[in-house]
């Protein structure tokens, strides 16, 4: 079978078109897998709000396309996939004929900028590929990327008014002074180099560029909309706003005009660098030396199908649809952060290299230590690897010393709780991943575990839990660092480590501290000791959880599902609580004052549209009922995931919703990273074929499958009856075969 | 003669204090040899102006420091010397006691913040040592410098409350968004790291640091003082302000308290890099390994004085004074602008490695051009030519293909008119100085000279002249442009390429294109060929010059004087002309309008304060009475230079006024560089030895010297008569010896 063929099997399944409507945020542009550029279009990134107000709108545009909207703003080289707060959008490219327009303009005035409506029906999005025709320019747009360059390719009209403009001002959520400066040289009729500056969610965050057309430029120029240029001094003496070759500023857009020619195409290749424009050049002159398009979209395509070919499954073309976009949002983040020569800008603002190792950021750990990185324990091991040493070069770049809580481009953006990162590191040397310093990953760990002035941890460790009175999310905080503390001592019983071992076992215990035994609930409590008053499972404000409430926080204790079985009341109590978290009605105040939750991820009270009810389903393998695990998953895989643009019932989050359905519908799920250890779920697929990285395969057999086959009845591994509802991480790295018997019927 | 007891020698007879007062803009901090650390105090920087309006009064702190000025707010690491225009200022150190207090106060209201009262009693002020006593927090400050770190030492009285602030709000004419992004890491309890970004009359630039105490501190914090912080994020889980380790803000002000110690004082250690912290600790490691103050202050000024020492004079004890803080001035610009490793911030924003030279900026090149550079062609021969290296690599990192017209730390701001780096080459090159390609230097000089974008070159080259209609300095800058481009001919002729010769002389005639022949003056000229009307050779306003009048710029043909005279009438005229020149009353009205001109700066209507005239005295030499080129430069020696804080008449423009100084009490000056002849004045000192870099001795001897013996009634070189009032390069650089015999009778 050639390559080829096999590139086309997978890359018809992969729709980036999933997710891009409503509460996905994830973009349909071109990225080659885990790169640098993610070259998109933005549809709007409301960078013009100029209240200095936070506009709640702006949440849409967290990847900076919307399925709904009419126009077009132009594309820009840097979106984050899926996630629920907003930053990048750096270097829109936008191509327009007419008279020069140096404004977007608003969508619902025609003609009002440079922006342009465009129909899904003219609209490609594959994978490494994009492609749209921009009606109101009459321009045929096309976009494809390596690893660290944007390539585009714009078809215009016969015309001499063929321009490109380069937006340094846009940006996703451009609050006022989010730029802090940007600078524009051009080397060259053909080559601009420059930098966007930016202070958003990551604070201080430069990016560079090196820019190339494929033929010369006529004319061009630039504007500095900035306010007030506050100090001007000499330059009075240049007209900078035409053919002056370098510029500085805070708001500046650029323009660039050709000569009209046969086969009226204009390319460019768009390198990006954490480092310098020498070193977008250097990555510009090593990935695409040359012009040809289709060449490296093919490149990135064969990348893509090679990556996508590390699970090949059988199933109904919706579903694989569903799976292999699923592989393809997974395999987007961490993004690459390294020039080609290994240089990249570390967490402490300096430049470094990256010796043996390739430095990845975009780590959402509050989300993708869950099921993304256990994911690529088995299928991306020594990418996960790599992760693992980058998140170290990030600690030992960290000037409070911390493992990454958000790594967002040599910045930490905080976001979110817990410290997550150690059960990356917990579960990739649990796993014996080659090539990570245990010890060092350990003392790292503790480390971040034990940094005080960092959200509650004082406390935590003072008391045990953190009190709501003194911090806001102080139950749902102290659950995370107990299960986290948790994937600690695992670490340190693999290391033989048993001081620490039992200090942080010790530690893990700590969500019984939050565990109210008269409600039975995980409950807010105070400083005193006492438990706050006005007590409500439901609301998701005000009682110390993090984008969450008691009912679904009550149930994450992921680590030790038996003992919060026995706190709750024992099997049938457990089975009861959770039975009626999937089936009760939410009342419409809910959705009112909750955050990141919305109706479209919900299925009774359970809430999959946000991360921290993911091992939910997977808790009544703990109970006497583990076929309500089966039932419950194909239920989730069923209702949240279509291969439709408004697919997603939640933020995708870097990868870890797609990642929880790969998982599911493989019919495992990592329930507690760490453990070395996968839950039983209810395989989707027919048959499934995932190629290790150490030469092995393991394989999913599904017998008697079916859309009312959700039961599994026995499984085999390897030919011999498999007992119980779990299978190690040692199990499938060795290779083999898991044959599932389906049954339409649960045992009781 | 013990090294030391020459250091004493000549470092009593410099007074850094000389051009603190008023006009000089001369700063009395710690500095060494033309160091990239200008470590000293700054009475006020008028930093919290908040209107965004110019504020004339800034013009008075362009080197931080006014002398009348009652309190000294902080002590900061760069300061520009004697400039017209303001810049730096970067990171102010200030120590107080007493109540933390983050503001630095208003002058007028006692204990208003942490400025401190001084008194020039207790203030000491020597080549790279400055030491006062602040009176308001009893603490005994001193300062010293190695190239590229600056020194502290801070005495403390017995207290718990030593304090140290780090402001990075405070610069040189901070108006409002100046700062564009400020950082500060706390590394460890010694060690602090960080950078300044700042969008000034450099547009761009950066500057980074790396400061260690020589013991921990015990508390620390940090106040962001941003009118509004838009983006917070989840930051708000630290409290920021105290200690915390890593702050990125616009308006940051740091403080470090020390606990209580015997010998209570405080060193710092403050280094600078243009290129990134790494490189700032890199220089620090390099040149100040350990903490002994004296023995960094000891090899300042032993390097001081082995520079001074390359001119070596007999004279009163005022003139060494004089002459040899001249020397000092001198010798502080260009600054050094490159790592211990040779990596610096080109003019293209990337990071460079100069091979093979020491890589300078600070180039005030319409000041120092005249007598700056001429001066280091003899007594600094090599870092002439690493200067004029960092010349060509501005000229090769330029997005215009310019040679600099105001080098500003990787920058160009474009400060005054001509294009005079050329004729720093040339002088190089004519005068044979190693290490110059020759052929590299004509090709950056002609591409220069040719940039038809720039300040009117265009309409030179078209028309032979600027008009005044279209370019508000086109008289001035007609004449500056033909002199520079007679400049590039004399370098053409040295390299043997005859075509460039002869195109450049041609050039080189255009101030006759300007020259009105029914006023006999310099005069604006329109579009249409005709004289500009309402002709005002007194007035500096709308006249076609930049910083002077008609009167003062009809002389500017300096490479010429013979064919001025010849337009100006001949020999009778001319010298009606100057001496009307020198001997007329201004009115007052004069002085209102006129920039960078002062009455200090002025002798009838010769305005010695500012640098268009400086050779204006020297052309007498041209006509039948050089004697009065002998009485007026000995006049303007007395008048303009006095060894006390308000002694400069004018700014000292990064020691063009100084080199004036130096090069006329020597006996001698270059009217014209490029022609490698200097023209003789009168010397006002008893005699020199000029060490040569070659290893020869130039030596002046003064026959009949004395206040009232102006005038030269012969000379002898190496004791033959020297019968023309021109002297050669290549007569000095033989060695040998000038030998003036001096009369108090003029000839006729």
């Amino acid at each position: 079978m050639a390559q080829d063929q096999v590139a086309e099997s997978l890359l018809q399944y992969v729709k980036p078109i999933i997710g891009t409507q409503r509460m996905g945020h994830t973009y349909p542009g071109a990225t080659f897998p885990f790169g640098m550029v993610q070259l998109s279009p933005d549809t709007d990134t409301l960078s013009y709000e100029t209240d200095g107000k936070y506009n709640p709108d702006v949440y849409k545009y967290c990847a900076g396309y919307q399925y709904d909207d009419p126009t077009i703003i132009g594309f820009s080289h840097t979106h984050l996939s899926g996630t629920g707060h907003s930053d990048l959008g750096d270097f829109l490219i936008m191509p327009t004929i007419g008279p020069r327009q140096l404004s977007p303009g608003v969508a619902h005035v025609a003609g009002s900028g440079f922006r342009s409506h465009y129909q899904h029906a003219n609209e490609i999005a594959e994978a490494d590929y994009y492609r749209v025709r921009l009606d109101d320019h009459n321009i045929l747009a096309e976009l494809t990327a390596s690893p660290r360059v944007g390539m585009h390719r714009y078809t215009f009209p016969a015309t001499d008014s063929a321009a490109i403009i380069l937006d340094l001002m846009s940006g996703i959520y451009n609050y006022p002074d989010k730029n802090v400066w940007t600078y524009v040289r051009i080397e060259n009729d053909t080559l601009i180099t420059g930098y966007r500056q930016t202070h958003g969610w990551a604070r201080t965050r430069t990016l560079y560029f090196a820019m190339s057309f494929s033929r010369p430029f006529r004319d061009y120029g630039c504007k500095d909309f900035s306010k007030k240029e506050v100090y001007k001094g000499f330059w009075g003496k240049f007209d900078q706003s035409h053919q002056f070759p370098e510029l500085a500023g805070k708001q500046l857009r650029a323009w660039f005009r050709f000569a009209k020619q046969d086969g009226n195409t204009v390319l460019i290749k768009f390198a990006l660098s954490p480092v310098s424009t020498e070193g977008a050049l250097k990555n510009m002159r090593t990935e695409i030396p040359g012009w040809n398009f289709d060449q490296v979209r093919k490149q990135g395509q064969t990348e893509w199908n090679n990556e996508l070919s590390r699970i090949r499954i059988d199933a109904s073309t919706a579903d694989k649809e569903n799976f292999y976009t699923a592989m393809y949002h997974a395999f987007i983040n961490p993004t690459l952060y390294m020039d080609v020569d290994h240089q990249y800008k570390g967490l402490d603002q300096g430049i470094h290299t990256a010796n043996g190792f390739t430095n990845y950021t975009t780590f959402s750990l509050w989300d993708t230590y869950r099921a993304l990185h256990p994911l690529f324990t088995i299928i991306q091991t020594s990418r996960n690897a790599d992760m693992v040493q980058s998140m170290l070069s990030h600690y030992d770049q960290s000037s409070l010393h911390m493992l990454p809580i958000w790594s967002n481009s040599a910045n930490e953006n905080w976001c979110m709780t817990g410290y997550h990162a150690v059960a990356v590191l917990a579960d990739a040397v649990v796993k014996n991943t080659r090539g990570i310093d245990g010890a060092r990953a350990l003392e790292a760990c503790i480390t971040t575990a034990n940094r005080r002035s960092y959200d509650g941890i004082g406390l935590y460790l003072d008391k045990g839990y953190i009190p709501v009175d003194l911090n806001g999310n102080g139950v749902s905080t102290t659950l995370e660092y107990a299960y986290d503390d948790w994937a600690i001592a695992q670490l340190a019983q693999k290391l033989h480590r048993d001081d620490v071992y039992q200090e942080f076992l010790k530690r893990s215990n700590n969500y019984r501290n939050v565990f109210d035994k008269k409600t039975r609930f995980m409950h807010a409590r105070l400083s005193d000791g006492s438990f706050k008053g006005n007590f409500d499972p439901l609301s998701t404000s005000n009682q110390g959880f993090i984008e969450g409430n008691g009912w679904n926080y009550s149930l994450f204790v992921p680590q030790d599902p038996k003992s919060l079985m026995e706190l709750m009341g024992g099997d049938k109590a457990f089975i009861h609580y959770l039975d009626t978290l999937f089936t009760m009605q939410l009342p419409d105040a809910f959705f009112a004052e909750t955050e990141d939750i919305t109706r479209d991820g919900i299925i009774g009270g359970y809430v999959h549209g946000n991360e921290p009810s993911h091992h939910v389903a997977y808790l009544y393998d703990a109970t006497s009922q583990p076929w309500k695990t089966q039932e419950r998953v194909r239920m989730i895989l069923k209702n949240q995931y279509r291969n439709t643009a408004d697919g997603l019932g939640g933020n995708d989050d870097c990868g870890q919703m797609s990642a929880w359905y790969i998982f599911s519908s493989l019919g495992f799920y990592p329930l507690a990273p760490g453990s070395g250890v996968y839950q039983i779920g209810s395989p989707s697929i027919n048959s499934a074929d995932l190629q290790l990285e150490n030469g092995k395969h393991f394989r999913i057999m599904v017998r008697n499958q079916g859309p009312k086959q959700v039961y599994v009845e026995r499984m085999e591994l390897n030919g011999k009856p498999l007992t119980h509802y779990s299978i190690t991480h040692e199990e499938i790295m060795n290779g083999g075969t898991l044959t599932f018997y389906m049954s339409a019927k649960h045992p009781n």
